[in-house]
Parts: C-alpha cells; structure tokens; sequence
C-alpha cells in the first residue's frame, strides 16, 4: 500500500532523531542534562492547575468552536492591557499555536502558493507548511548580526507571484531575536506594497528582556486586513500540555474563513479553556519573577558558551533559547558524539543542532541551539559538560 | 485581502446556519427543544472527572505525539476485550477523532485524490476534506432501504484512478444504520482489487442495539495492511469537550507518516489524555445502562415518528440519530419556519435538515436528522411539538 507523498515528504522531527542515542546513554547509567526542548521546568501556575481541580460540571461538553465566550472575553483584557485594542469577535481559541499557524495557511495560501519565513526557524513550521501544501521560502538570517531581520531589498527578492505571506515569530525560537517596532514596520512596508499577509507568531510575547518592551504585529497601523497574531499559553505560564492557542486577525473575512476550518473539527479542549482563562487573572508579578529566573539563565549560558574559543554568539533579547555557532562542521555529529561516546563523571549534554532549524541546505551546521530551561545549578553542570565535551570531541576529531 | 479559495470554499456547518432563528425564538421567549446536535445529556463518568479533580503534577507538561503510553496501554486492554488484538505501537492519540481523520486523508491521499463515502455523511467529513485538498465521491444509501450499503457494482462505478479510500461511519451518523461483518467484507473485496485504504469511523461503536453486536474494521481478515480505525472517546463516554481521539493501523509505514503530521502538532492535551485513560477502566455496566437509556429514546422517536402520515423511517441499528423522510419537499425550509413562525405553548424545536448531510445536490431535501440526546420526558415533548409543527406547517404551506 503506498502512502501519500506528503507523508513521505513532511519532515521528521529532527531532535527525535536523537532520541534514540539519549536512551542509550541513559541505559549505560549516564545522567543526561536536556537543553534540546522547550519544556520549561518553571512550574505551572496554582491558579490555571486549580481549575481542573475544581471543574463542578457534571456533562464534559463541547463548547463553541471559535471557543469559549467566557475565555475570549479574558484574552480582550489580556491584549488590551498589552495596548493591542481588539474585541471578541477577532479571536479563535485553538488547539495550541500549532493549530493557529495551520488555520493561517489554509485561510491565505492556494495549495502551492509560498510563505517567506526567516531562517533559521521553528522547525514544526515544515510540517505545518506540508500539511497545508505550502512552501516555505527562506529569508536567512545570520548569527553574527544577532540574526536581525534582513533588509528589504533581500526580502523583494525572495518575492514571486506566489507568494502569499510572511510567517515569522517574535521573540524568535530559536534564535531568540526579538524584532523591534522598526523591524514591524519594514514588514508591514514590504506586505503592503506586495500585498501580503503577515503571520506573528507571538507565543514567546512575554520573554524579552534587558527592559525591552514588546512589539505586538497588531500595533502596527495600517496593515489590519493582513496582521494575524498567533498565540499560545504553552510558554507564557509553562503550561504546554493544556494545548491552548489562538488566532487573532482584524480581517473579518479571513476571521470567517478561519472560523469554518475551526467548525469542522468542532472546538478546543473545553476544561483546558477553563484554565488558560484563569491564567488570565495572574498577576504581572508572576511574569516578573518568571522573566527574572530566565533572565538569570540566558547570562550563565551566555557567559559560558562565551568561554568556548572562536564562538559566535549575539546575546539574544528574547524567548529562552540561543544559537550558538562554533568552532566545529557538523554540529549533528558532535550532538550524537556527546551520548554515544562521551560522559564525564557518569553526565552529559543533549541539544539540537542547528541544521534543522534552515531551510536552505547546508546552513546550520556549524551551530547549536541551547534551550535554557534548567534550573540555575543543573544549567551551569550542563554549560560545564558542553564546554568539556566539545573540548575532547576537537581532540578526538585532530587524532 | 484576498483569503484563499479553499477558505472560501469549505463548508460553513449546515447547521450553524439556522442558529440565528434560534436564539431570535429564545429571545421571544420560546423554549427550544434541541434534536439537532450529537451533545448527549448523560453525565460524564466520575472516574473521567476525577482525574481532573486529583491532578497533582506541578508542571502540565508536553506528552509524546502518538500519546501518552500509559494511555495507549489501557487502549490495547479495550480493543482486546473487543476482539481487536493491536499492540500500543499501531495507536496514535489524536485530539478528537476529527483529528484522527484529518491525519487518515493527509497520510493516504495526494491532494486532488478522490475518496468514496457513503452519504448521507458526517458533515464534518466535507471539511476535512478541504483540509486535506481531497475530493469526496458520495456514495447514496436510501431512506427506504434504512441507508444500507450498496452493492459492489455501485460502489465500483464510483472507482477511479484517483480513488484512494473509502470513508464510513460504522454505526452510521446520521443514518444510525450498522454494517454487519458481510458489509465490511464487500468493503475489503473492493478496497483489495483496487487497492484502497478503508477508514472506518467507529466513535459510535457501544452504541448497537437490538442485541447485535459491533464488527470493527479491524476484525476483518486480509486487510491489515489498508484498514484504518479512527475513534474517540467523546459520546462513549459522554465527554466531548475532553478532545481524545484516536487512529489506528496495522500498516507501519503508514503509522510512520501519521506519527510525522502528529510530532508537527507537538501532542494531544495531557490532562484529557489521563482522563480518557481512567474511562478504560469503566465498568460494562455503564455501558448498559447508558444503552438502555438510549434505545428507550430510540424507540420513543421512531413511534413517534410513525405517527406521521407517509413518513419514511427504517428503524436505526446504532448511534443515536435516525434520518427520517417527509412528506414535505423543503425541510431547511420548515426547520425554519419551526423557530421563526411557529410555536405551542411558548415550546418549539429544533433539527438538522438532512441536505447538509449530502454532497449529491438535491438529496436529502425532503428529510431531518433527529438526535435522540434528551431525556424521555423532553423528548416526548419535542416529538410532539415536531408533529404539531409539520400538520401546521403543511395547513399552511397548502393555504
């Protein structure tokens, strides 16, 4: 029996591919630090794990599929606090961001049609564009300009009479760039004069750091037929199993093509509506600490990475991860390197390589991406053993 | 802003259409029998709301993408007691069995390939097909024939290069009729010579009444490698808002593919997932009563119903739905006119005219889906209303 092309094509998840050699390791005893995901280890608020606690209802139902009324109405207070003016009527709850990104190229892209995205990026944006028969053209950033955005002129050029859309996310996975209002604005310049839509994704909205404030793609004027803002409670309150999301768009036609996608698969999980709405009611305090404890990792792994020789690294301003390019060629092999063969003191380090965050080939694959989602002391023993392993895999690579 | 065609394209539910009439009749303050969505009033199990209730975890975290294992297990303990031996390796957790057949058509269809349903048919299916750029090739089952399979030779005449699949749902929504083991065997002698997948939707599979019981997709010999279960938990256990699906195939390249659409969306919610995982444990006994409960509500709709002059209905197997044929030729028309116009007693009702539940235009004009999800006494009443209404609506229609 043949199976369909894109499930052939639609790529595999390229951490997973490790998976297998972290086993291992485990199975020899080997202790193994993770800075490969975004699972923070920060805990989910009492607040949101109260709700489930206390559900009272007595029929689990269906709720609305552009989502509870209750919810949406919570989310216009969130996003009115953060100076982005909408009403109820703008937002879908979906199943995650994952969903909100999917709905967005169904709703503006013709199957074959192109999305330009900046690389190197979230690498789930691959299968989302397979699902949808999108193709992703990439607009690639580079480590030693801190991964800005490109200028322009280099984005025109990536531009055809396909494409539809310029999907990014801000702050950056796995980057952590944040794009600043000027970055919006060059945006919103390019889609406007190409007639494009502009998909945000914005799930890492509250990290960003060094009194940075964030710059929402809804508080740019004069693009609200082609702003779509893509939202999700996963990292905001270290809640990634609730599966929580949404999609925001002031383009009402697009809202009610978005809204029937929504219809067919009936709605979001209700209970956990229930509690990304009382998620909504934390106090700014909450963040604060949470950014502070961030804060506090990204300058360990930053200092640390920065005692590595001959490493390029632009301290990033947002989200908790950071690209890391070193002094090495195949950033695949050092990562399978670390859990087959080295250990010290019974630990070692597991992290994604960089390669398959591009599009383009070869790119990536001098760099690394560390998530920063360990505690203070864990953090520095993981910095400490990558530090060490890649000293000996250099040694190993020379003799 | 252009949106896309397909966003344009796909189905608005059939039924949202007549929402607005409703909430106009409550807000004249007219109660609304509702007969018109699959939301059953029985109560979630306690053992489901318990989970939520005594989650203790400290961090609501991502699970793996084909679903929790401790879930998956507790699935091969079902199945097996159905029969079905299947390891937890051939299961993928999706988020409802929307999901579960958006993953089927992706994974077995190129965009442009044709699948045969039997129709009427889940409307939902029609947007799924849009998503996946899949064209459905309806396969018409008659009211007077109580919806039962056709024969080979018309289900051959619909096969073309193109085809790829055959979608059903087995009990039937919205027909209520269930495929006996030779129906699904004439299914498998077709899906072999022509080499198709069979996806067989089976979230109504407790519900058979009359003593017979359920043939799975999965009891049929010869097919392992093209036969594709999907589930739900969402009315076996009365728990729609928990979003738990699942897809199941013995065929592991095509697992394979699956498992990639699944890693792109991360993981199905936790929480449910956990709650779905305590209802395998749910004593048969629930199962009974719910069903007896059921098929005196069936028995109550199809009297009912047979009190009507020159009315179509064979009475339904499974499910909790029955199509019922009028001797009217517009029912959109009179589903109408039931909430604008009509009313007894300041009570009225509301149904799903069938056309929606037809891609072959112009059936299913002259016919209603009733869901029997009220309680006896309610559902006494709205049978009653809906026979007061169609006499009046026919005296009027006439004068």
């Amino acid at each position: 029996m043949k199976i369909s092309k894109r499930a052939i094509e639609i790529q595999a998840s390229p951490i997973r591919k490790l998976a297998p050699y972290a086993e291992a390791a485990r199975a020899k005893g080997i202790r193994v630090f993770h800075l490969n995901i975004g699972q923070p280890d920060i805990e989910t608020p009492t607040e949101i794990l109260d709700v489930y606690r206390h559900f009272d209802k007595k029929v689990l139902a269906y709720g609305p599929s552009q989502g509870l009324h209750v919810y949406r109405e919570s989310l216009v207070r969130y996003y009115n606090k953060h100076k982005i003016p909408i009403n109820q009527d703008e937002i879908i709850i979906t199943t995650a961001g994952s969903e909100a990104i999917i709905f967005a190229l169904l709703a503006t892209c013709n199957p074959g049609d192109e999305v330009i995205v900046p690389e190197p990026f979230y690498t789930n944006y691959n299968g989302f564009a397979t699902i949808a028969g999108v193709t992703i053209k990439p607009l690639t950033t580079y480590a030693e300009q801190g991964f800005a955005l490109p200028s322009i002129k280099e984005i025109e050029e990536l531009i055809s009479e396909k494409t539809r859309a310029i999907l990014f996310s801000n702050p950056g996975n796995p980057t952590g760039a944040v794009y600043l209002k000027e970055d919006l604005e060059r945006l919103a310049a390019v889609a406007q004069k190409y007639n494009l839509y502009l998909i945000s994704d914005e799930v890492y909205r509250e990290f960003v750091y060094d009194g940075l404030s964030h710059t929402s793609i809804l508080h740019i004027n004069g693009i609200e037929d082609r702003a779509i803002l893509v939202d999700s409670i996963s990292k905001r309150y270290s809640a990634c199993g609730a599966r929580v999301g949404c999609f925001i768009t002031r383009n009402h036609e697009l809202y009610e093509g978005v809204l029937k996608f929504a219809q067919a698969r009936l709605c979001p999980p209700t209970i956990d509506q229930l509690a990304a709405n009382a998620a909504v009611s934390i106090e700014d305090e909450y963040f604060h600490s949470v950014l502070k404890e961030y804060d506090k990792r990204r300058n360990i792994v930053y200092n640390e990475v920065h005692k590595i020789q001959d490493v390029v690294c632009v301290k990033p301003q947002g989200a908790f991860y950071v690209i890391v390019k070193l002094p090495i060629s195949d950033t695949e092999d050092f990562a399978r390197w670390m859990l087959e063969e080295f250990s010290y003191e019974q630990e070692t380090v597991m992290f994604a390589p960089a390669q398959g965050f591009y599009a383009t080939p070869g790119m990536g694959r001098d760099e690394v991406r560390l998530a920063y989602i360990l505690n203070e002391e864990s953090l520095k023993r993981a910095m400490f053993l990558f530090r060490k392993g890649l000293e000996e895999y250099n040694y190993y690579k020379k003799y």
